[in-house]
């Protein structure tokens, strides 16, 4: 069996997607759909695909399941439309920045019946999912505490900011992603500090571009993220776990593995700095397992259920850097 | 000039602190007082130096200087009976548990116009002192974000753990004047979370085993800190400090620098496991930069400031998990 | 313009160079050829091209370029086959394991004035391209020392080991390559000792698994390259050039990058083991740089030449063993 | 039981011994010779011993073992002298540049029945010595070949190359002891290449400096050093050890662990520099495993049969490199 795909969005993460989907054994890439012509234009001659509009994917036949790689504030609309319309559903995070409207998505999707799965590309990552493995085959013993070090080569441009529902709803949200995934119990409080330290413009946009916080679970593990816009060296993306019985950790990505020695010391390139060379086998891994779960038992490893959740962490911290005190999630999901 | 120094307490710390002094140039061990006299003889033989009870050092004329080792219910006392002595006091953290106290002996010292140095190994560690370097000299730009990570091989008995003023004061303590040390602005807040994952008994003793703080200054640079009472590899003693153009870091030492390779992987030994083994060189360094103050212009590199700022920080980590809120220090400070 | 490949030979390596080729922008798989119906038919389906005889290859008018994929022993035959029929020829290492045989095979390249690439895949692993990058940009001054660790995981089966020419021939050839590459002078002499360590079958098929070799050039540069049929941690493959003004190294590459801590000390994964999935990337950059070269000058980055020169060092290399003494490549050369 | 020294020669290593010996348990400094007055006196007072002549401290009720830390053409007369005063005997490595005086000492040390250490410090550096006790505990196997790299900073001055007998006396000849205390069989022959790439100057010595050497033992196993007289980055000093479970191998010291990094890439210090900072725990344990052996049956771990069996290593060698050829230590020996 092949599961053809329609990819909606012929942008950066579209083409990522357009190029993971041609590469993964049984998916096939049946359309591509972008309101600028040249970019759909360019994906279709690519990979030799047909360019239709979104609604005339939603009523093809030969497209079993979507790709939603449009702008942010599309995806929840595009989410229940493809619902109804009987597609599987693969969304980039996040469903929508407002709770409330993700919630109200994710109803219709249990209605519907609709599988979808939300983007969280890092838990696809090889050395991510090793790490895992040595902690769900018990190397570690009981998780006890996670440290996420989580930094962007650059902050994105104001434009991108002033939509992206600020540093915690758009870049830790992935974090909190990681830390539900590793921690093993859900989490029950959120403490956060916030400050502008890369450049005032951020703060002008109401936003943060240094944070750190702590994430604590009932049975009191812990996890800390520290989250920088500016990291000189690289796109920086380290995890490490402690357990009860030892600990284990991912190292960061560089291109390449030589090192210089000289009369100044030892060298070694910085980090690979951008998501798309950074995360590529994990893009390709996460539309391997979409299409796995659609060919097995159409249960996928990240749902919209981890999309909500991430997004009331991520509330929840700014309520707590607000209001400068713990805040429990179910705050977050009652008022939601 | 040599500084003739007489020591407090012929314990570990004693012994190590007997060893600094009589190798260290410009020093020489004059004499060692213990109430347990097979201790007091221990070191007297292996230094030569005589026994003399406490009193009689501050009545003796050829004792410039006395490293207080003895249990810290005493420290208060003994740095106030040797300020009016007229002697000058390098004194181990810290000056006392309760922070009134602190401030009380303090004024004595002013009052007297004593030197003291209150002992924090840590800034004397050589590789820490290499990345202090790195900084002061501008290498990673301005100082926005530092990370601790700081745990223990295994929790201490449970007689240590009542007396010790639990785990903020007693562990977290070197933590904190780390941080002040290295954010290069004195911290304004504290959040803190703490559990016990390790032994419940910890609970029963009213203390935690793992714990996570966030310091953040006026000026917004952040700091966490996370601490646990085990960890099986060694003594995990690592600092990373992002900064405006890059970021420094120092490792972990271990016993030998050897890597095996086999059909299982790549691996190499464990950690160092023991502060005194850990820090010998610090221990040797911070004698040395005592004895290099007072034969300059008498100003220590660690005051009884420091000691009483770090203070200050554990106390407020505290208030902030009994209280589920963000702690200013001036609080603290205010209420001492 | 696109190159239209054919491949002769569908086993591993033949796959490994469909999956390039179809993957290569620039470059189409037209034709496969195997006289194992089933091997041809998993390639033809698997890449949606022709299955056809080598004849008719040679005949095919919308063939540009073979890849030569078949047993050692059939290489220069193909080789002056598809010169004659005016193909660009990229073919597997090496040529012929006769050196007689390779010279004649060269010469009529040269008269049908061919194009043909020698598959050193090592050159374009992306690791040793930044490694010969920095050498190049003059990072480590002038090259003075060279250093190869190359060793396999396993010895190969005895019927491989029986044709395979030895392991000079067959293992340490890619070494040579990598030698002239890297030191910027031809080579003078060879200095070689070889022993049997893992298993004394491969004495009694007249071959060795365990050699050390010393390369000199004119100018007084030297080479070590140490080889073992046996790494228990995986394929090890390392390359360290020492210079005037520095070193540069390349490190090992494993399947995952993450770290175990626990009791016993510090724990990584093993090396990948096997040359298909290390150097799966080189792999890819090889028939890309083929392909460049073709629609470029013609003049491809490793040629018949390379082919033959390494060898030379190996016939060098199996000489010096034999007659316990250094051996200049010029005897070589001259008695071929 | 207390060891009582003098120390022959007060030049850079004799200081180094001094330290070591006041520091070590069970050991204490008697006196000091040296013909400069200054060099005498400054360790005299450093460490409150006497200063005395060559002959009179053979003559000294009050002194058990001397360390002969004088001029190499001076070693063979006073190993010989204080053989014959019945001292216990630690000379710095050579005994002699000429293997027949070597043997002739020998010879006369063995007459005396005396005890004499021959000083490889190598062998007692905590990471080599790690790197042994996990092959002697059968962690790696079998030895299977053994890798030193081992490369000075810089070249000595001209009139210390004029004594020193060459490269693969003065600085190969501890390479050459490591490689027979880790091979764990004697070495039968010896391959070498050597150029001058550093200083034309070296050259006019007669000397070299770039030097490879291929060692064989009689069952097969291989070792291989590597030695430069330039290193930009450091003392590089580097053994790694195949054996047939797997491998071994100790990495090289640098003055602090820390790791800068910014938009160049990961930066970490130099190496140390210099034999007696690198090597300065390996001192101490040189002279506490020879009081060890005074307190106990005698033997010390390191021999004059092993300053022999070196120094034949490194004529051999040189024969190689002359003659173009595979030397047999045999022949050395049989030669002397």
């Amino acid at each position: 069996m092949t599961v053809r795909f329609a990819i909606l969005g012929a942008g950066r993460i579209g083409q990522v997607h357009a190029r993971a989907v041609a590469s993964t054994e049984g998916a096939s890439l049946v359309a591509i759909a972008d309101p600028v012509a040249e970019a759909a234009e360019r994906v279709a001659s690519g990979y030799g695909c047909d360019i239709r509009t979104i609604d005339e994917i939603a009523a093809s036949d030969d497209v079993d399941a979507v790709a939603i790689c449009t702008p942010t504030n599309t995806h929840a609309d595009l989410i229940e439309q493809f619902a109804r319309a009987g597609k599987a559903i693969f969304c980039e995070k996040p469903v929508d920045l407002d709770l409330g409207r993700v919630k109200d998505c994710l109803k219709t999707v249990e209605q519907e019946g609709a599988t979808l799965m939300v983007g969280f590309n890092r838990r696809f990552d090889p050395d991510f999912r090793a790490l895992k493995k040595a902690i769900d085959e018990g190397r570690i013993g009981d998780v006890e505490m996670v440290t996420i070090s989580s930094r962007d080569p650059g902050a994105p441009p104001a434009e991108y900011i002033k939509v992206s529902g600020g540093i915690f709803r758009d870049m830790t949200i992935h974090d909190f992603d990681v830390a539900r995934w590793l921690l093993g119990e859900e989490v029950d409080t959120v403490q956060a500090a916030a400050s502008v330290l890369t450049d005032p413009k951020i703060a002008d946009l109401g936003d943060y571009d240094s944070v750190n916080v702590i994430l604590t679970t009932a049975g009191g593990r812990q996890c800390t993220i520290t989250n920088s816009r500016r990291a000189t060296y690289g796109y920086d993306q380290r995890i490490e776990v402690l357990g009860s019985h030892g600990s284990v950790s991912a190292e960061n990505m560089r291109e390449a593995n030589i090192e210089l020695a000289n009369a100044d010391g030892f060298h070694r390139p910085p980090l690979l700095d951008f998501f798309m060379t950074r995360y590529v086998a994990a893009y390709a891994n996460e539309i391997a397992a979409f299409v796995a779960a659609l060919a097995g038992d159409g249960k996928t490893p990240t749902t919209g259920h981890d999309g909500m959740m991430a997004l009331a962490l991520a509330e929840a911290a700014l309520r707590s850097v607000k209001e400068k005190r713990v805040v429990h999630v179910s705050e977050i999901l009652d008022d939601a």
